[in-house]
């Protein structure tokens, strides 16, 4: 059962959502936990730069962005200290116990948000219970905030656990949502020792009370970002002289999504924001898509992105406009290792409050997690994807998203088991 | 020949530009600039809610936009007393001169800017000489700074002028740029004992040195904006649970552009803002449209708005969307009377520095002048849009437009002379 | 009036209407009708390669649709002699009567019709009446069977009459629906010498009674035909080895239509007939589009043509298709004179029937007949477009238009007459 | 080994391609090859509406289609006996051997061509051989040549066999290509007593010398034909006055390929055929689509006709059109049965020239040997789905498409010795 106080941390951190890269109150608020929660018993606890590659950072926004959000952490009131170590983006953090000999092994969850404004209506749980999102336009749509808690509550129970040897190191890590966080953490020196790694999502249409021992059918992801330049003219008095940029965008966002299904496996493709234009009466010299698209393998993926910057480029030579195509966050595919399912699978049977394991499913989303597990896997690790159940009333990424919070301790007891029974048969 | 303080005053103008409703400096630079040229000889001042009926005010931005650029102005040091007369967005002046016995003659000139970026390249004169907009993001791309300060030149040569009698109302109009300020000035009770009315542009492909003496060709202009809503899902996860409102947006925009020529006349149409989306992996489940439809005729228009409605219609049901189609503000056509186009013709072609006189041309674009000029046909007086060439480096409402400052002694000359002939022959 | 036999020939040539250069039983069965009607006064009838130059011929159908339509003229038994003169789509005829001294003029018919299936309807006159076309898919659907009938007509009035003296050349013009003969007579030695042109269309919206005496406003027009090739693959099994060009024909259509408007003047394009693949199962490997485009100047017509190649090839490249673009037929703008605008209008006003007299009015189409009458004006001669009001139920080129046939006595009164009066002052 | 003979039959039947329910000389032909090569030994055969379900054929063409193929056969010098029987389009045949106690088997083969074009290169077997296609525009570019061959191949295999106790049937199904024919077999009586039933497809980009035991992954298929009806007009006179179909079916086009793709599996859509519009200078009044959706499931299938419905009619409204759409011919998924599988397995490991066997594939396309496979499933019989390897230089529907002949034999020793072994097992 989870403890009221692990709920309450939730709750606070889902209504403080901070997208990627901003996630400076959520960073400073678990390293505060943490520290008083597990006290001496935390061996080492790595922040922002320390925690993670900087170099590998991908899709970092805007200063002025980090800046916005930094400043609102800042009158938030968290510890100026760590706050100071995670300016310019630097977020996340590494929580490592060490327990004597035994074998390595990390957990990694994620702690970011979406970009979206959370339901005000009051069946939305967060609505009525007074914690939905302080920050208007941002939303743990994701279970992200729970992602965080089963972290905070793992590193507890293991510290005071007599059942583990070894060490553990919980990987708290920023900006999955852009695929941006996970190359970063995977490049990090803190990843190159594991012998074993568990990642945890929430939810993913499986109800409260059901556990997928082992997640795999990541797809492959890519962002693009395409900026088209035209030239823009007075729209009554010389419509011939303008090159319309958001003609030109909308014949790509019609073509992008007829691009051939392939039978070799799924793709994907979205053109998730667009804007172009500036008034009404002047023909629009610029528009914008951010894009992703997926595959079910790297090698489909790789196709998708070749047929959209074909049909971005086409589109804008249509309009005698230019077109700008930048490769933003990639991420690869990757399996879970039956060597962990298999474990993940016993020590979720005997859970309670657990009704129903499933020993494999197929996410058809993508992770950057793989980048973690892909690391392990190289050095000869085992990496394992666990999805936790919980009743969520709108889907993911929707505004009326949520999670069961049984769900939590859930999570925490099927992982801190998990991970004792690695360090049983390892040591 | 224009004096230096104008064209330090159309610098000035030029560098502060605000867009529509938001002229909270450049109202107070002109009462402060009538008033410190004219003194006593102004005989009254009607400022922002005198000056315009309010509630005929169009395209109004929300009131967080009114707030930001209220404080711009306030912090840029303009008279508070004046400022406070205009919050809320009621900008616009009405300057009178009562000098006995005669007609009243009316000279409508608009002061608002656009929402554009200024070229900041050195090639650009307003860069080069230091006087490029300090609002980034808005720009005079359409010269109403000159037409700001030809008002205010008018007034004073009209002031010192012994062959003027009658009354002379100059209507330092706001919002010309989104059809949203000619309305409010048309319905006001200045506008009413008007026997005559001229209105001024400057540019329109005109070189320096022409003068058009009667502009007609106005095309009535009708602006929406529709909203499409749908339902985002994770664009990896379950494309199909999503209803794409940006597919919905890019195929309205196609087959707006396709909307068939008429043969009838001119007609238009513009999706010249667009925006949807949230983020890259997330089925957009919002997009907008902001458009504008023109025709040489209100019919004409009127055709061009049904097919819009319908485009945007279909759209949202193709793809399971529902759309909210909102009309904006409107201006109908307008023709220059004979009577005044003589007048100012004959003016002309006697004015030094105007090398060639064209009696008429067509405008090819909308003006919300439109609403003063029938307002004042159908009381029976006579109304006239005249032109005044200056050469312009980029085109209107482009980045590099730039008036040509000579021109603005021209357009003083032609009109102040023009005032006192209309003076002349009704007294 | 129109003798009763007028109006049988013109039935008959409804009856039996030809598309271009087919037109082989229409110019047989008009060689016998100026044969039997004017006899010995009938100097030279010049048909087929004699009257036309047959290099200049544009878009001539394929051979098995010359000879599809040339046996069924055959077999409908025509003069075999005639015939034969005609073989491989060398149509049309040219009268000629030398009357003495004085001017030679010129009078231009079209004859050929159109490839649409006729209304059967009951109300629409040629089937209540039982004229309608026998060749199911063919109609003369813009009235050239009465041209053709009144440049009979008039040949046959100018062979009786004493007020002419001088030289009749009637030019019966196969292939104007497809701008595809005017050039080929144009280019004949039969033109050369006329000092004078006529040519005559009816209808235009204008009522029966009404005639305008010069028509301008040709649109200059020109044809394209885009073939698209991709390459096939089971739409099933292997999607993404198509390369689709049906997907590239509707993109190209979508944003053809979607070409901006031009401010100069009217602008016009249109995908006239599109097909494109072969089964429901095969990605299609092949597309094609018909299309012309048209402006109010040659220049615009070049505008439309430039950006509506951009948009074919773009198309194209945007589904990894080619494109083979070929340029067809093509017919510049062209003025009426005023020298012979004033004797119509004179004649036309004491004309038995017409009611009303216009002197100038836009055709607002295209029409081959501008390539004689650029080439009279251009040899120092004068050229006029006339047209002759007629009551049409159902709009040109649609399936029920149908002509008034009292209007083809007007016609020929007009046109004789004013033949008649331009021999007068030139004599 | 192939005798020599049964290669001249499918170089002969690849000569004469016919497309659905035009089989006329391929039935014929079979039916003298059966009757000479088995005479007495075939114990009955059934041909064209005693072979079929009339009631139930679907994508039946016109019957001028029907009249030209039928005589085109006629001309060829078939046996008039047997044609008289097929009038109408009631083409294939049932042959049925009955060899005393044991199981009913079934083969079922299809044999109708492809409305396309063969390669006339001289590196494509077929026309270098002098067996490229005779009927220009039809070509058997899916291998049914080689089935039907293959039926009759193993029909006299069986008959002369010692290890065959029991009933065999061969279908010999026509109008697979449209999925026009399977159901109408499937509803015969000639399938109801069926305890196996055996199909097969050759190629399937194996190559020769492997056989896939059981193919599995049929698309369920759906065919939907759409006829859009705008209003025609003078494209350069009034385009504002035509109701354009082709804009109508482009714009459905671009967005029939833009269904989103689901997550529960592989979904198809094509648009395979189009067209529309009369001439170049006509606003279309009429355009039409042939287009199939397929689906892993019947469910995607159905959700994947329900967009196009919906594509479909938002287009037709977006310019004003009315669309009639028709469902065309559909067939189901089905899945091949474990312990037929494992017996065709067993065979083919065992067979000459049978270098590999792979227990399963996908097909990743649609069939309507479904309609035959489940109506034998829903009886309690089993049924199999068997593909025969073959080196095919160009892929399935391209004009370069051929088959190892070699490869004929193959089939025809796995078949035989399967049916043999379900006789052996089950008697």
């Amino acid at each position: 059962m989870t403890a009221d106080d692990l709920v309450s941390l939730r709750r606070d951190l889902h209504r403080k959502p901070e997208p990627a890269w901003r996630e400076f109150y959520t960073t400073a608020r678990i390293v505060d936990e943490l520290e008083s929660r597990l006290g001496d018993n935390l061996d080492a606890l790595h922040v922002g730069p320390e925690a993670i590659a900087g170099d590998h950072r991908m899709a970092v926004p805007e200063d002025a962005q980090l800046t916005h959000w930094y400043e609102r952490a800042r009158d938030a009131g968290v510890d100026p200290d760590v706050l100071e170590r995670l300016e310019g983006g630097y977020t996340g953090a590494v929580a490592v116990l060490e327990r004597g000999e035994g074998p390595t092994v990390g957990l990694r969850v994620d702690i970011d948000a979406l970009p979206r404004r959370e339901s005000d209506d009051p069946t939305h749980t967060p609505a009525a219970a007074g914690f939905r999102s302080d920050h208007e336009g941002a939303m743990h749509a994701c279970g992200h905030d729970a992602h965080a808690t089963i972290g905070v509550g793992v590193a507890e129970r293991i510290a005071a656990s007599d059942d583990f040897s070894g060490t553990l190191k919980v990987f708290f890590q920023p900006a999955e949502e852009v695929v941006g966080g996970g190359k970063s953490m995977a490049e990090s020196e803190h990843v190159r020792d594991l012998d074993a790694l568990l990642a945890v999502h929430i939810g993913l249409d499986h109800p409260t009370g059901e556990i997928v021992a082992g997640i795999d059918g990541f797809l492959a992801v890519s962002h693009l970002e395409a900026e088209f330049t035209g030239e823009s003219a007075h729209a009554g008095g010389h419509p011939e002289q303008g090159r319309n940029a958001v003609q030109a965008m909308a014949t790509a966002v019609q073509n992008l999504y007829g691009i051939p299904r392939h039978n070799d496996g799924k793709t994907r493709v979205n053109a998730g924001v667009v804007e172009g234009g500036s008034a009404a009466n002047v023909i629009p010299d610029e528009a914008r898509i951010v894009a992703e698209v997926r595959g079910e393998t790297t090698d489909l993926m790789e196709y998708m992105k070749g047929r959209t910057r074909q049909v971005l480029r086409s589109a804008a030579r249509m309009h005698d406009c230019e077109v700008d195509i930048e490769t933003g966050a990639e991420a690869p595919s990757a399996t879970s290792d039956e060597a962990l399912v298999s474990i993940v699978a016993d020590i979720a049977s005997n859970t309670g409050g657990v009704e129903r394991v499933l020993e494999r499913d197929e996410l058809g989303g993508s992770e950057d997690a793989t980048f973690l597990m892909r690391a392990v896997q190289e050095n000869g690790g085992h990496a394992c994807y666990v999805g936790v159940g919980t009743d969520h009333p709108g889907g993911h990424h929707t505004a009326t998203f949520d999670v069961d919070e049984d769900s939590i301790g859930h999570g925490i007891d099927v992982l801190a088991g998990s991970i004792e029974e690695i360090s049983r048969q390892r040591s």
